[in-house]
């Protein structure tokens, strides 16, 4: 197998995980970074936090690098939202590179955005390069995991899904998308302006079940998002979080199909502060034929999990292995 | 999408669950039936125990069946072990016919008989077909569930999966194997014959498990069988299990790399009587980065998931989709 030549789009906290994890892999080997951001210019290792340059200066001008160097695959990490992320995707695939982001929006594209999936699907096919959204969730908790466990169902009558995670280690721009540490006063200030929002992805996780399953949901709906209250002042390696403000949120979510609820979705992001008992938890419970009650306690670190999910399906995007069910599993893998 | 025609192969407990999940089904269609033991000539409705007729004579000839009648894939019940089903899967494939098994050393031959699952991969793929072994176990609990999470991980360690299950409803060809009813003694004489088996397929889960990881193991192990005595009489639907006789069993597996245990099983079956307490439980856990701890419980029922696991797998056996990761899920699916 051939060395895996990667680009990595986004160097903030995921993507700086993204970087380290693809680094202690063989087989991958980084040849180029882009941000937009402040980290422009700097040294990769430098920008990630290790103790040493990789010699590779991270660009600014995505257009420039992604001509001038040649690579197999673009590691994403940008933006959880299709419009901010379509013309990063478009320009990768236009220039026959594979891509594996963890924008949330593109973990299934198919339920609410289906032009456009269709677009990517095309350009992608075009170009000979496969492009996936992947992560902890969208990608797993709540979607790959529960289809993974529908498979065991003689039938299936409805689904419940909960991730309580941590929410500590995110980065700034998505510890302020959740108003972390503010007011409740500024918190609903912000929320009637629509700059809070809470998880990503719940209707394109929901699209992917409804999908796998043949069922044709009516509609999926997001209830308001609950503010969770800090009982203690909490440091994180990104922000301070004051006791009294803002510490994390509670959002359900559902799918309607024959006007039941068939899908019921709950997540909650918070962070926790020295001494707090953490009560982290992903949940599947799929009431059918049989009943199945599935836990992983504590739950996913959504940082690591996400990453490591970005980095582990890296030789499955670059060499789809079409045709029979169980060719060795190790072909065409570049590493462990 | 076209109606899949399908030949139940082996009409015991397993299979005539196998028929009753595949009835269910829009675009499953039954067009025959074979057995080669008593249920022979039986009309296959009658002998699954339906109180209807389904007009498909179970025929105790494969060869004359399999050439005579136009089928798109054989679902397969008939034995746990390769060299039995060797003749029944080459003939199936021979004829152009996809094949979807629950023989457990078939869930991943490539790993304790290589020859043999490279072959079953040429004479798939020179007759267009596709050949699937596949259950909850091996299948999903002590494998395909263990990989799918892995994916979460930046590294992984060790492995310990258990599955203590209830083996209540299976058929008296593996309540036979496993020595239910018998004494202590005449189990033990039995063992000493061979005549004895606790769960099949682990080494089959542990070599599915190694490739995934690109591990290279050195040897997978299979420690002595340990029976479970019954504390109570009890009343199986295919045996009667008298207090003071065996019940169950338990057994343990391990894989060695680099001389370390980096994959432990437990498995464990027995059956309960009225009023016992059911300790069943699948569980996982893996140590490495992250840590993962996943339990469901009560355990996954393995006659009915595993007749669901063949059943549901129907449509990506008989219309492999190569190529782009997520074309929308449903398309080309004959159900639910």
């Amino acid at each position: 197998m051939k060395e895996v030549k990667i680009i990595q789009y986004g160097v903030g906290a995921m993507g700086s995980l993204m970087v380290k994890a693809a680094l202690k892999r063989n087989g991958l080997r980084l040849v180029g970074a882009i941000d937009q951001g402040k980290k422009g210019n700097m040294d990769l290792g430098e920008a990630i936090g290790l103790n040493r340059k990789l010699g590779i200066s991270i660009s600014g001008n995505p257009q420039t690098l992604l001509r001038n160097i040649d690579a197999d695959l673009i590691l994403h990490a940008t933006s959880s939202f299709l419009d901010e992320v379509y013309p990063q995707i478009t320009m990768a695939l236009e220039g026959s590179m594979n891509v594996v982001s963890i924008c949330e929006e593109l973990a299934y594209p198919w339920y609410r955005h289906p032009e456009l999936a269709e677009k990517f699907d095309r350009l992608a096919t075009e170009n000979g390069v496969t492009v996936l959204g992947t992560g902890v969730n969208p990608g797993f908790s709540l979607d790959a995991l529960v289809i993974h466990c529908t498979g065991l169902c003689a039938e299936v009558k409805r689904i419940t899904a909960k991730r309580i995670s941590d929410s500590s280690l995110y980065g700034p721009k998505v510890l302020d998308r959740r108003g972390l540490g503010l007011s409740v006063d500024e918190w609903k200030k912000r929320g009637s302006e629509k700059k809070i929002t809470g998880h990503i992805g719940s209707h394109e996780s929901m699209g992917m079940i409804g999908d796998s399953l043949g069922w044709d949901l009516d509609e999926t709906t997001e209830m308001p998002i609950e503010p969770i209250i800090a009982g203690v002042t909490i440091d994180l390696p990104y922000r301070k979080v004051e006791k009294g403000t803002i510490c994390g949120y509670n959002q359900k979510a559902y799918a309607l199909m024959g006007g039941e609820k068939v899908i019921l979705f709950e997540n909650e992001g918070r962070v926790y502060g020295k001494g707090q008992e953490h009560r982290t938890e992903d949940s599947v419970h799929i009431e059918g034929s049989p009943e199945i009650k599935l836990t992983i306690r504590p739950g996913l670190p959504g940082d690591l999990t996400t990453s490591s999910m970005a980095v582990n399906l890296i030789p499955d995007v670059v060499a789809p292995r079409p045709g029979n069910w169980w060719r060795k599993r190790s072909e065409g893998d570049a590493f462990p």
